[in-house]
């Protein structure tokens, strides 16, 4: 069963990330709240979901699983799709990192169900970016309030990581534009939940430019309302098949088809030819929130492992002459351990590029904004790329705690492994982000975002390290900052042969991220030890913040030196 | 389509591993053969029979999915289960790394067929190594040449890991014995394939002391025969239900119900109350053969990797001008390398167990034999436990290869990878492995057995070494040796402290396989340069050992500096 880590949630979000937040105070209620529709509404339906799966019919209409439209309709009520955004289309506006931490919970008790909303999420803010007034005005208040969702169309069956290859058409057509092609993978693409459903649709005019410098964006209805929102107009658009997937199944996974009558009926978002600005802007979020899936599909599969470890008798443990639960068993405790690190260590890098947006948002100055923005982008990619990551492990170890009993599906826990498998390939496969984090983040700027990085890490003072960490520990982390720093200067010295950087960037998008979780996790432990925390958070809540931060240290840093290792192998090959 | 991979496998054994090998000349039409079969029968039943996947009927009869009696009945003409047995029950002698590499073929076409040859091969060695000769008699000739498999019944739902615990019940009746009881997890429990099937079962007699000292083993056949060998009376044990798993879909894991009536007829084997020295004379066969099955789903995920990425076109790589296959990509090339490099290491190093079995069979006087026993002891849960880790690794890759696709069902990589996540929990789950290399293998024996396998990596000619690898390559190589000593010297140091050494177990069974297999590359890559070997293989292959053992020395020996790391990070808490 289920319980969000409110007390986790709370802390990083209060204490650790915002300063001067004027919304502190209401964080409990809402994150308490937000447990509730998780715990009570999305987990109960989140293996029954599983089981029951998707089907199609011929006319391409899809039934979700028992109770996923329930507990939508009880989402809108609950006015959980608007947290973040601004009150000019419907928005409580409310810091982003108020929303992540509701959809982290969403996304633990059933993450096929949490797709849908991530989606809308990420059509919300390319839609602000680039569209129109008379679109915002049209779409934004439906898709915030979450009355209709929204899904994004970029893979074609011969263009997925390379978007450059897309196919589908666009011709114009008066103020309008009509949309002929085929896209696939398309998450949520259809379904029974909402009334409407909004496709923001990659394609390519007739006279555009080939490659990535030719592609538009379109906003494609399902329904297109007429000018008082009333819904008319079946558009020619339609799902003609949904996939079979090792996981996720209750999440319609579909191929798209745009147009096989007259053409589906699309309006240009941001200009002609510059769709992929516009898709970027809802990218970068969804990578973000994708990461954040990793964080948790980790808690859940943690907190469900524990619960296991803690009441499953099995054999008599060193030190006891009992039988008695498997957490005694040094092995076992080894795995939970290591589960409950990596846990914490995720969330708390999420958690801070999140803040980072917020940050840039609330900055005073514009190079207070850059700064920050500099930062998310930096920390993009090592979010996606390390956070799913790290799940892959974590759901593992869960499954390895159940013995025999995790292999089989009704425990629960298989449901996590196969669901988590997707996270490491969507919006952009770990590969690409390493490139991302190698090519554009690194050595675009010459270093400067990294080693803004580097350089903030490495200003904790040694006394309040010493406050929480050993001698040795102390050291272990602090070369793992220097080994960081020369590892980015030999690849900046590299730059010209791209083939190296490439064949090198998964291993340092590795490092970067063990040694910036650390730092985060450290970051957390210090707070912990500031004064006046006893009352909002128990002694033993506080204590675990230093135990994970030294149980990281211990037995996830020493990572960073076998992926430190590989780099410089591969780059004095 | 799965071709096996000949070449390697007649190579490890008959230039690397086997001396003076009688039957050298025939392993090259042997093994042709073997792959006829995997190539043409079981491959092509591999995904239907994941879809298909099997139900029960109420009076507990299994029917297997589609072609897999069909292909079963090759299996028994082909000779194909009698390979290694002794000619007294219609063996054919042949060394037992020859039916080790058609296994691997079985495994890689079709692991949930493979299981039951698996599980039949066990039992036959804990009933040639325990049974009374008249026993043996009646069942070793039909279990050798495969017309009756056979099961390993040892878990109960609570006595999984720790066997002590096991409730079914044995009563003296006459000649024979009566058993009551209920097992779970029974691999192949019931099936369709065969007219009977032989089921070793541990149970406890009324009188029994406590613990695993109270164990004994019973061969209980579904329908015995009688004195002439005619299946006579249908015994009182059924399948009662088969579970719902992550993966191999297609092998029936039963419920078991032995004696629902007046009792099953059981016949003892060994002595009373001594069940457990029988049963791990199946145990630990079927332990290599399961980190066999590591390195069969290995290598079908790297060839199918291999395949997907040579042919799929993406993107514009680097230092290219036009779109090609993704494997020009360094980040998709690194992966393939790594899956192609862990893959070779992996059956190195399982192939290297099983001929020390073959050695100690042919061994001329008991101190050899007792050497090669006692190296196999040692290398045992090396194999169980790393090529299965490996196996994880590598299937994953092998979906990540594939980006979106890998996460369809259709592509079959997703088999693969939901297959694989058993072999860590199976036949004694990982954990039980390290505790046995810790504690067993290593403390038992004040570090003898392994000292003495480090003794002879160490002893390796540097001169040698620099004909294949750099002066950096082989300082990393004997610094993982001289680790791995410090190491062992300090856990035997630690030795009475058991929680600890049950803590770091784990780390150390990680870091004593990654300097072994490291070893066993480098064998292999010193075998390839012996002059005369251009005719038997092409001058690609032989390469592509020293390629592939300079690759893992670059890209995975660094892995044991974490595992070490972790060790002593525990160590000094």
């Amino acid at each position: 069963m289920y319980t969000a880590p409110l007390l986790e949630m709370q802390f990083l979000i209060n204490d650790v990330l915002l300063k001067d937040n004027v919304y502190a105070e209401i964080l409990p209620t809402l994150l308490e709240s937000a447990n509730k529709l998780a715990r009570d509404d999305l987990e109960p339906i989140n293996q029954s979901g599983d089981e029951q799966g998707l089907s199609i019919t011929r006319d391409g209409v899809v039934n979700t699983a028992t109770g996923f439209k329930d507990a939508y309709e009880k989402y809108i009520s609950g006015l959980w799709g608007s947290l973040q955004f601004s009150s000019d289309y419907g928005g409580q506006g409310l810091p982003f990192i108020y929303a992540i931490s509701t959809q982290e919970m969403w996304n633990s008790a059933n993450i096929s169900w949490g797709l849908c909303p991530l989606l809308t999420q990420g059509a919300i803010e390319a839609i602000s970016f680039g569209a129109t007034k008379d679109l915002k005005r049209q779409y934004l208040p439906k898709l915030v309030s979450g009355e209709w969702t929204a899904t994004m169309n970029l893979t074609e069956s011969d263009a997925g990581s390379d978007l450059g290859a897309l196919k589908t058409r666009a011709r114009r057509d008066g103020k309008h534009y009509l949309i002929k092609g085929q896209k696939v993978f398309i998450t949520w693409g259809e379904h029974d939940m909402t009334e409407n459903i909004v496709h923001l649709v990659l394609a390519r005019l007739d006279d555009a430019p080939a490659g990535v410098k030719g592609i538009s964006l379109f906003l494609v209805p399902k329904i297109i309302p007429n000018d008082s929102g009333k819904l008319e107009q079946r558009n020619d658009c339609k799902a003609v098949s949904i996939e079979r997937k090792i996981g996720i199944h209750a999440c319609p996974t579909c191929v798209m088809s745009y147009g096989d009558d007259s053409g589906a009926i699309g309006y240009l978002v941001g200009e002609e030819n510059k769709g992929l600005e516009c898709m970027f802007a809802m990218m970068n979020n969804a990578r973000l929130t994708v990461g954040l899936q990793g964080v948790s599909l980790s808690e859940m599969a943690y907190q469900q492992a524990r619960t296991y470890c803690d009441s499953r008798v099995q054999g008599v443990a060193p030190g006891y002459s009992e039988p008695g639960p498997i957490i005694r068993h040094p092995d076992v405790e080894r795995m939970v351990t290591l589960m409950s690190t990596l846990t914490d260590a995720s969330r708390s890098l999420c958690y801070y590029a999140c803040a980072e947006l917020d940050q840039a948002k609330n900055a005073d100055n514009s190079k207070d904004r850059e700064d920050h923005e500099r930062r998310v982008g930096l920390l993009t990619p090592l979010v996606k790329g390390w956070c799913t990551e790290v799940a892959q492990e974590v759901v593992s170890l869960g499954v390895q705690c159940h013995g025999g009993a995790g292999f089989i599906e009704e425990t629960g826990i298989g449901q996590l492994f196969r669901d988590a498998r997707i996270l490491p390939i969507y919006e952009g496969t770990n590969g690409i982000q390493s490139m991302d984090l190698a090519f554009r983040k690194v050595l675009r700027d010459d270093g400067l975002a990294l080693m803004g990085l580097v350089q903030e890490m490495r200003s904790i003072d040694k006394v309040e390290l010493a406050s929480i960490l050993s001698d040795r520990q102390i050291k272990d982390f602090q070369d793992s900052i220097e080994d960081l720093t020369i590892t980015t200067k030999t690849i900046i010295g590299k730059s010209n042969d791209k083939q190296v950087i490439a064949s090198i960037a998964f291993d340092f998008l590795m490092m970067s991220s063990i040694t910036t979780a650390a730092w985060r996790l450290i970051a957390g432990a210090l707070c912990s030890q500031k004064g006046g925390l006893e009352e909002k958070y128990s002694k033993d809540f506080l204590k675990t913040r230093i135990t994970n931060t030294k149980n990281f240290v211990d037995i996830v840093l020493p990572r960073y030196k076998m992926h430190c290792s590989i780099v410089r192998n591969q780059i004095n090959k």
